[in-house]
């Protein structure tokens, strides 16, 4: 198979196929010279819609001259069977995996489509709305007095370091209650922590970020403002690392980090073990 | 194993272990009867932590009486190997797949840890970051003229239908740029779509909700009011839809759903087949 063909890899699932689609991207990434197509189809939940998306394989299979890569969650047998009257590399989790389990905890699994039924009600589910409002609500310094009571943790670093979309992300992910705060120059002048989040410390973690890169976001924005000087990029980073570092707070560098590397980081650092979502 | 007895799950990775956990907890679910202790450990990157590691399932074992269940996303086989060192049911979903995928595909992975690694600079990651901005920008109807061109999508419904938390669910996980806009009773009363969205017609997409539950969800930020009252939630859902079904508005009923099924058929109307991250 030369490595210039395009495959077509699939993620499918009777639920959002979004489980299947993150696993399926790590694993396809360790191939960084093959290349794919990639589709996802969410709530097969029934044998016609499973024949039909055999069909769709098939297709994709002559199309491309090389089989498929199917990645699923299906938790239905017989879903499964119909799916797999394509000619591919399926790769199901739950196949996989059920049976393992089931031996190990010596129970049958209740093979029950969609995770997530019945859990909008649920208290975990109101939890994480609850703190995607908290983080909107909390954006950007934001925060009535007392209101920062409840965060559980409060970003703070120089305007566009990366604190809302990681708030929002810890949110989401983790149900997480994320107030951000920008560190701004009047701050350094003042060389005090800004509003009343120094009497919430011990929640505090900072983000950084190297001044070029820092330089680079803000002239997307402002282009040639001097808020987005590199000049004084390097000054804000510098004033905000020493407020940071004579205020004790734990912080990370964003500069090379995915959001959700940044997440993982804080929710590690903070110890905050709360499940994902 | 009686069922009353509570086992330890970990979530293990050489990066956020975000991928571990969610395959994890959807194989979980499928064991309602079975209780779990679940922890995150992200960053396991060299052989000493994976030995560290081991030695925390090993505590953890002993302390439930049962074996854990280790779920992994482990790049690097002497990491693995450490890991191993403990008695658990180990699932590591890159040693089960990458093997059959190098056959497939007839290629060696190249077994780099951290998928994300030097993605904070790519396009597509540039290009997230910016439709969470988006997001946030386009939230509730804040939308000066002509701005909408450039939404992949435009939510509508009425207040507290689910809008906002799917708008920024669709930017993280899709990197689509998502506005919503709020319907509001003025909106009933003049019968017309507000502001500029009419111009949009072919990216509206619509939210509702069941009455009963949006009258409790607005109980909890305005008790008592008129607002959260039920007569009041049946008129307005009532006139939405009204409005939805003459101006041609595809749209679910978000009371049952979770975000990430809201987002997922949403992406299937409107037919976007972004990746996810």
């Amino acid at each position: 198979m030369p490595s210039d063909h395009i495959r077509t890899a699939f993620f499918i699932s009777d639920g959002t196929a979004i489980t299947a689609e993150t696993l399926g991207h790590s694993l396809l990434t360790q191939f960084p010279d093959a290349k794919f197509r990639q589709i996802r189809i969410p709530f097969v939940d029934t044998l016609d819609k499973a024949i039909d998306c055999a069909q769709q394989i098939r297709e994709a299979g002559l199309k491309d001259g090389a089989r498929p890569i199917v990645f699923s969650t299906m938790v239905n047998q017989d879903t499964v069977a119909g799916l797999r009257r394509a000619d591919a590399l399926f790769i199901d989790l739950f196949e996989q995996f059920i049976g393992p389990l089931e031996v190990e905890l010596d129970m049958r699994s209740n093979h029950a489509v969609g995770r997530f039924h019945g859990i909008a009600e649920s208290s975990d589910y109101k939890a994480r709305i609850e703190a995607i409002n908290y983080a909107m609500a909390h954006d950007d310094g934001i925060s009535s007095d007392g209101e920062l009571a409840d965060a559980d943790v409060i970003l703070v670093g120089v305007s566009r370091s990366g604190k809302t979309p990681t708030s929002l992300y810890l949110a989401m992910q983790f149900g997480v209650k994320a107030a951000n705060y920008p560190l701004i120059p009047e701050d350094f002048e003042r060389n005090k922590l800004p509003g009343e989040i120094h009497r919430y410390r011990r929640k505090l973690f900072g983000l950084t970020i190297s001044p070029e890169r820092l330089s680079q976001i803000r002239q997307e924005r402002r282009a040639n403002s001097r808020y987005a000087a590199l000049d004084n990029c390097i000054y804000e980073i510098d004033a905000a690392q020493k407020l940071m570092r004579r205020e004790n707070i734990p912080w990370l560098d964003s500069t090379t980090k995915s959001i959700e590397e940044i997440a993982a980081t804080i929710m590690q650092a903070v110890r905050l073990n709360k499940p994902a979502y």
